[in-house]
């Protein structure tokens, strides 16, 4: 199948730029076929304002959402949203690798979301079981550093780590319509052989990847 | 009091400027100095890399919470981050006041949170109860557009609203030591009436900031 990595961290050296190689490598010796959008490498533009629009359908005030309807429809949304929204569309599963800050997406990625996942494109007037995007799947996949992993338990002070991931998961992702398999998480802490056992896991999982198994979130 | 007002919408003439307008005049008639940091007029930069570092550590890697250390150390944060962390020092209040994009801030803010909210400034070694902004209070200010507010309910489909705010107010706010106050939900899309009374609330609550109550998030 067309899988797409979204992949958001500033050094491609670093543990989460090993996870999208890992995850290029296996995935295309399974036969898939695979494209990277490294949204740091291409300088991606985070914030959303009137310069994603090639025309403004209302030059004096901006109600982004009604911009992002009436450029779709005219074919006047700035080339790095076209380019992205072209990605969207040929992919069935879209991957996103990127490291929690703030128990949240780099802001890169969040404007990737705010500019490229617009009104009409990705939803809209349907939501959820009814997303333009139904049909398609999604992963996240996240590196996070909790020094202690107890903190992410059903007690720990920052809650379960799947809650943590509502905002994206359900929604973003699932909002839209795409079918959310189940994250991969990632604690950079961890030692050598935990790390290794993880990679592991995470590669017989995308070698297995027809076969996976579709969840609830 | 000292209150910085942290604004993050693309239009000023929004709703989301008019409540930052209301905000800032009836805090200044009760005798408070303010300070709004109005993001996209300042064209803040949101985006978390090596430019925001005067000196690298490392040159040849990015660990950016590690350069957050010895920028912070050495003085060689970026200018508008500096400039930034010294608008958190002065406050003893800080007001969000943006819309809610996603379930979550624009990028714009988010951005503003991976690179201002650094590593021994805002946080570390401390965390939580020992968080670096101890002693300074916070209120998330949010417009959302549900349609249906029943969404946000107890068994609606977005979950309740206090959880979807957990990243920003527990998480990023909490975190780094603040003491959260109630939240001001604006449902953008209600009728005139049911929006000005929401704004009356919001005026008789500035007035009496003094008697605010702390509650727990």
């Amino acid at each position: 199948m067309n899988v797409l990595i979204v992949f958001a961290h500033p050094d491609g050296q670093s543990l989460n730029g090993a996870l999208k190689d890992v995850t290029v490598e296996i995935l295309e010796q399974n036969g898939h076929k695979v494209e990277v959008s490294d949204l740091y490498e291409k300088k991606f533009k985070a914030i959303a304002d009137k310069d994603d629009f090639l025309v403004l359908k209302n030059p004096n005030r901006l109600n982004y959402i009604s911009e992002q309807y009436h450029a779709l429809k005219n074919n006047t949304f700035a080339a790095d949203i076209v380019e992205e929204q072209r990605l969207v569309t040929r992919a069935d599963l879209i991957i996103f690798q990127y490291p929690m800050w703030w128990t949240d997406a780099p802001a890169i990625l969040k404007g990737w979301f705010d500019r490229v996942f617009s009104y009409s494109f990705a939803y809209g007037p349907g939501r959820y079981e009814e997303g333009n995007l139904k049909g398609k799947m999604a992963i996240v996949s996240v590196t996070h550093g909790a020094e202690n992993l107890s903190e992410y338990g059903e007690n720990g002070i920052k809650g379960k780590v799947e809650e943590r991931l509502f905002n994206i998961q359900h929604e973003k992702l699932y909002f839209c319509g795409m079918t959310v398999l189940e994250p991969f998480l990632f604690p950079a802490g961890a030692d050598e052989e935990t790390r290794l056992k993880h990679i592991q896991d995470w590669k017989e999982r995308l070698a297995g990847l027809k076969d996976e198994i579709l969840v609830d979130i």
